[in-house]
């Protein structure tokens, strides 16, 4: 196809680098998040890769984002870690507590790390999906801006704030799901809107509050609604909880860019869970995951989550990574 | 109104403390679970209160249970308890782990209990709402038997799986919801059954796979389906691999009642995370949480979850719990 070029993995982690560095991100902060979103590319979360660049570079230009950030790490108690990512991006906040997270996590059984004053624009699971290649189950809760009506509610609070769990397996890759609290991720609208897809029925609102399918309307003033109703609802709020009123950082519904013209990321918090399966278990922790696996294909589940991910991710390492010409061009001109 | 017998909660407890003991429980076993069925029926709950005792007698006749079972306790890292209920019920579990499970919070600033062998068969909030009364954040699975159809399969794998999570509030009780990973609770299509209301669309299937409004027929051999898609299964997915993965106990498929014939509670396993939101954080908890709050209800969100639950214990303190005579004959029997 000629429409296409393909680049490794490496190669696109270089161009995303370069363009970081070009707008005023520190060498650490550009390898951090060019990996971050040369993965997501890698393993076909469109909605999460280098699309969001344009949004990043906008954000850095306006003065809303520190890439240049020097996270500031507290060892506050046996198990819990706080980071002030002190207005910079969260992976490399993240980056920073790890090494004592995991040390804390192998000490106590089970350890947190609560981080604020945080950027996060990119997808969750490559946040947890290392803790679990490490042995441990995480869970990962991030807030981010104001775009989803609570049920029963007509104004938006709440951020799509996802939940991302993963899991070790006995022998495979680890098990790892990411979803958002709302019906559908922000990503998702804006991919729909760039390609004029209609919305699911039951996903969002216009500007008025009345049930649309069309993302335009979504996105001009319009909100997103939880899934599954009062109880999608009663995960989000859940994640400000523990996001926000945790860490120390900020609600959804407070992020205010106004200051900041260009600006589009969320300043909000993170807070990771992780835990030790094997500590003093009664039964061999990865052999029963594998087990209930087993279960649900035999219950006629074809596909567990993340299969797809790690389908994508093994064609682009033989393959490497399809770009679309326009997108690489795109990344070329920043 | 005549058809009713209004007890207070002390004599509710009492009259099912002594139906406890009557069918083999220990004086312990007992008062600890007279008290979680008579706070659950006070609070309103009927699926998880007074009606759920013919179901606990049989069980307890049938041998399926231990009423008698003294939990051992293991303290195995500075972090993590775990318990084994010893066929017994969970909640005089997790009664002998939490002081010591308490201790861990306030030392490390986040530690979880894993109680395993053990027979939930309550309500979930009774087990959270008590840790925010003591100021700390608490986070809540159990799984049941396999009575819920993963997303894309066609047999039950998973059970109801609920999630409670409790945080304390400035100046009022603790926000606490408890919400079932299926679109319905058990006890909900046995009240549906019972008073011969339909079930929404969407919840359940027959034994045959197809989907079904009648609560009969879910209960005849089908199931029911998670809520909110593939998010909800997601979300019993990961209670399944907290709570029985994670703490040696059974998964809800391998719940197998067939040699005890009457029983119906499932021994399977139970998984508190609990945090100490005050610790080292930047700004006080409980006033962050009330923030959030006052935003929902300025956002339409009429009734935060948790509150009507508060309005039935608050009338019954007042004017006692009313139960029907039907249901107090019932116990009479018993």
């Amino acid at each position: 196809m000629t429409d296409t070029v393909t680049l490794s993995l490496a190669a696109l982690q270089r161009l995303l680098e370069e363009i970081l560095l070009r707008h005023g991100c520190s060498a650490d902060v550009a390898a951090c998040i060019a990996h971050n979103y040369a993965i997501a590319e890698q393993d076909g979360a469109k909605s999460h890769g280098v699309f969001r660049l344009p949004a990043i570079v906008s954000t850095l230009k306006s003065g809303w984002l520190d890439g240049k950030a020097v996270p500031s790490v507290d060892d506050v108690s046996p198990g819990l870690v706080r980071v002030d990512a002190r207005n910079g991006f969260t992976q490399p906040a993240l980056a920073a507590g790890r090494a004592l997270l995991l040390e804390k996590a192998k000490t106590c059984g089970i350890a947190a790390i609560a981080i604020r004053n945080s950027h996060h624009f990119g997808a969750l699971w490559p946040d947890v999906e290392p803790f679990a290649r490490d042995g441990l189950i995480a869970l990962s809760v991030v807030n981010s801006m104001a775009t989803v009506v609570p049920h029963g509610g007509t104004k938006p609070v709440y951020g799509t704030n996802p939940i991302a769990f993963a899991t070790p397996r006995e022998a495979d890759d680890p098990l790892v799901f990411d979803q958002a609290s709302s019906a559908l991720a922000n990503g998702d609208v804006q991919i729909a809107a760039r390609e004029g897809h209609a919305l699911p029925a039951g996903a969002g609102l216009d500007r008025y509050g009345n049930p649309t399918t069309d993302p335009q309307a979504v996105l001009d003033g319009g909100a997103l609604l939880p899934f599954g109703g009062h109880k999608g609802s009663s995960i989000a709020l859940m994640v400000e909880i523990l996001c926000a009123g945790l860490t120390g950082g900020q609600f959804s519904f407070e992020v205010d860019w106004s200051e900041h013209e260009g600006a589009l990321t969320p300043k909000t918090g993170q807070t990771i869970i992780v835990l030790d399966p094997e500590r003093g278990a009664s039964a061999p922790f990865r052999s029963r995951v594998e087990q209930l696996l087993t279960k649900l294909r035999a219950a006629g589940q074809e596909r567990l989550p993340g299969d797809r991910r790690y389908a994508n991710r093994r064609r682009a390492q033989l393959n490497g990574i399809s770009l679309t010409r326009d997108e690489h061009e795109m990344l070329l001109a920043l």
